[in-house]
């Protein structure tokens, strides 16, 4: 069965969304979170009523039957999923819209994209799936030297080529969306473990180019870590990293190009390390006075080496808007699972660290604890919050995340800074109060990741410029305290104010330079980490 | 009391060796393996016998005070402890001694040296404790634009600055070596908990610009994992990174410098993560039939997610010749370790995996094992190792290591490939039998860490030229089989031809560009990494 083609806007394939009592529900939480009776509602255009400009180039013929400049592709490649996006996507804004979507069909076809780009000038925006938060993938090229923009398209690049046992390790090409990497692994009895939120419509490329964090808590989470080695097509050439499960010889190489996003080149295929599929399971939700307190359990677990596959807290609000819990406590979402063993000693340990900042457990000990109680609601939750926002943004609601990281010693002092502030901006942006809540999604032994959900009914018309207010107090606030503009979102186009801000300036003239070795013409998503 | 001064030829301080039985025992088992009765013996010549060019370049009245070209400083400033370092050492050649040897006195002398150099055209050799292996602190300036060297020695940048207790870390100076280290941040209860076997001769900034590895075995050993955040001076100004316990903005610019081996920058300090100090300790020896059968054990417990903190294996000879064992059979050295927990669950399962390969305790469960029984045996022959070889190289005995990394699936053939080709190669250059010998240093759940010993009757006078026969096929072998050159002795200029071949030919070209764009005149560290 052929699937439904990606949304031109919103999350995920045509067809699919929020059920009726999903969104019934969001929006009533809403109506009495903002005291409104009823939304402003409005609907984003049609397919057929989006303008586009004129395709400015056109493929060589080799390339013209993997390249398509029809509306739909272009439409679909102009945005990916930040508020911004939805935002503009909603007032029929599509002056960014790509000349060309490319669609290689293997390695060679993108190396033949790259040299027509070269020819031609034009912009080149290597394009996964499109779930970029940051805008990460749009064809912005105003102010650059780029006469055209092509969106490079990797999906036909979708195959796990080769498994190797021995090593549980895989060579994946990097167009690969997250469920079919682990259909693919699955007859190995292997996993890539790599689970972000967009998992379902995210590619491996794009995780690497961007050091996604996959949902586990600690320890093997990150795509950076997972990658064993890199090819890479960049205007110079192809670049290739050996396969080695650790090396010291000189900076990196495929360090480099970890978080790239797609500055330095397009990322063709990797060998990624796997893991065994976990057969041993342990956890629950645990309850916590206040989120400090669940904030120091967390760390006593983080600071133990005790590694859990889970351990987020959500602070009672937050708790309470997914579900998790009524409001009255912060919730802990504790799981242990191992393919080797059973994970009791682990699990056991990590309870007496809650219990010493007065966390109880809610339940635990199940194999499938995970899936039920306020750890299954939560990860419920999780699962669907993608599928609200296009619903959301037609009622005018601004409800968007961030996320940073921050060492402990610091924690209380930033969390309760970036929340008054993104608080104080919402009041100010939208003439109302608004809500700021938190959770961690990944810990450390020497700090939290925290992420900051926030909800605030604006205007629309007004909407972009609302956003972009709260947004950078939001950013402002972060960056003052010390923490980073982002710990696995990415940087993009959206976050180079305050990246700009974090970064050191030699490094930045470091990486310009780098860059222009591997670019010399500077086509590679342009405006992206570093202006030319 | 005042320290002895560091040897200006050999491991350690005036005065430190091996002792009369060590160098005996030593002696004998050579004896045995070369089948002679006696050595060629020959001294290092005194340090008023080494003749020393006129310095090039004297110091600006302001650096005057931190400042030396006296011989004992200029000859102990031109050598590492490689092999070829030795031989160069023996027979009295320094032509590449520093003509000045600055000892800033804090980071704005550190600032002050690199003006200067620039000034002059004066290359800038960043120097630790001087125990590189791979010449990656030699002022060799022939072929490059340097009219004069500089070695920077940091010794003065000693102290741990501040202590986070909270989220673990501290703010140290570069140039403080291990033991310091450890004994600042001893009342804190904590440890850096990295030990490289050159620990006591080595420095927090050295292990940083190497990417040194610590002797655990898996997980936190790195120095790589271990940095929070870096200052480094370029010819350029000061680059500072942010503290974060994570962070997905863009490539890390810490993994830029980590690594760079003093092409880049001089690292002045770093936030460094910290851990408890252990309190519950399980471990011992389990013997195996053969390596392989051991490597196979490894793998197991590798894979199985349980992070020991040793967990290497000795071949027989290994074993025998640190008299871990009797040559019969294999040797893994087995460890667990928590500050937080016992650590029984852990073992247990780690001793289930060694048993499906055949493995046998020695002993284990006390928690000195690591320091009794064969583990013992073979830890203090790790720790007075380095102290051998000055006396070895005056009998003409070659006895050098190597390091690669090599994933699970190709270990085998690897082994043998290798092994092989330093074996025919020692015949080869000496003209008889020697010895080749592996252990792993560090497992991952992807593949091992091999380390190789060899032992070589070479003949005074041809010492260097033989070394580099068995050294250039050890490297084209493993270069070759797939492994690289280095896994945690670092580049240096020893190993530039195998890594010229490892390393892609456009991560050179972006990595030349980002040394351009901090060290303009390639004043840094000449020859080191990649040509300017």
């Amino acid at each position: 069965m052929a699937e439904r083609r990606l949304k031109h806007f919103g999350w995920g394939r045509e067809g699919e969304g929020l059920t009726a009592e999903e969104e019934s529900a969001a929006l009533d939480r809403y109506r009495r979170l903002f005291g409104v009776d009823r939304f402003d509602e409005r609907s984003p255009p049609a397919l057929s009523e989006i303008a586009l400009r004129q395709p400015r180039i056109t493929p060589p013929p080799a390339l013209a039957a993997s390249c398509s400049s029809e509306p739909y592709d272009r439409v679909a490649h102009t945005y990916g999923k930040s508020f911004s996006d939805y935002a503009r996507g909603i007032a029929g804004l599509y002056d960014n819209a790509p000349d060309v979507v490319a669609y290689p069909h293997n390695e060679a076809e993108v190396a033949a994209v790259a040299d027509w780009a070269a020819g031609a000038q034009a912009a080149l925006i290597p394009f996964g799936a499109g779930s970029s938060v940051v805008g990460g993938i749009e064809p912005a090229i105003d102010g650059t030297q780029c006469r055209a923009a092509i969106s490079l398209d990797l999906r036909h690049l979708n195959r796990v080529v080769e498994v190797d046992r021995t090593s549980r390790a895989a060579r994946i090409e990097a167009g690969v969306f997250g469920p079919a990497i682990e259909a693919q692994l699955k007859p190995h009895a292997l996993t890539l473990r790599h689970f972000p939120q967009s998992f379902e419509f995210s590619t491996l490329g794009g995780w690497i180019a961007t050091r996604s964090g996959g949902h586990f808590a600690t320890l093997y989470t990150h795509i950076d870590d997972l990658v064993e080695s890199l090819r890479v097509v960049t205007p110079r050439g192809l670049v290739q990293t050996r396969r080695l499960p650790g090396s010291g010889a000189g900076p990196s190489p495929d360090r480099l190009f970890i978080g790239s996003e797609g500055i330095l080149g397009v990322i063709t295929e990797a060998w990624m390390r796997l893991q065994d599929r976990p057969r041993f399971r342990a956890g629950g939700a645990v309850q916590f006075a206040d989120f400090l307190s669940a904030a120091r359990g967390v760390r006593a677990i983080a600071q133990a080496g005790l590694y859990p596959a889970n351990c987020r807290i959500l602070d009672p609000q937050e708790a309470h808007n997914t579900g998790a819990g009524d409001g009255s406590s912060a919730i802990m979402v504790l799981a242990f699972e191992s393919g080797d063993h059973p994970v009791e000693a682990w699990i056991g340990r990590a309870l007496e660290c809650c219990a010493d900042h007065g966390g109880v457990p809610e339940k635990s000990g199940s194999a499938d604890a995970h899936r039920e109680g306020a750890a299954g609601m939560w990860r419920n939750a999780f699962i669907r919050m993608p599928y609200a926002r296009e619903r959301l943004i037609g009622r005018a609601i601004i409800a968007d995340t961030f996320e940073t990281a921050i060492t402990w010693e610091r924690f209380e002092g930033f969390h309760n800074a970036v929340k008054t502030a993104t608080e104080a901006a919402i009041r100010e942006a939208t003439g109302r109060p608004g809500q700021v809540t938190c959770r961690f999604t990944h810990v450390y032994p020497d700090g939290p990741a925290p992420y900051f959900t926030f909800h605030a009914l604006g205007r629309h018309g007004d909407l972009l410029s609302q956003w972009g207010r709260i947004k950078s107090a939001a950013s402002e606030a972060l960056i003052a305290a010390g923490g980073t503009i982002t710990h696995h979102h990415a940087v993009g186009r959206e976050h180079r104010p305050w990246y700009d801000k974090q970064r050191p300036e030699l490094f930045a003239a470091a990486l310009r330079a780098a860059k222009r070795a591997v670019d010399p013409q500077g086509l590679l998503n342009p405006g992206v980490l570093i202006d030319p």
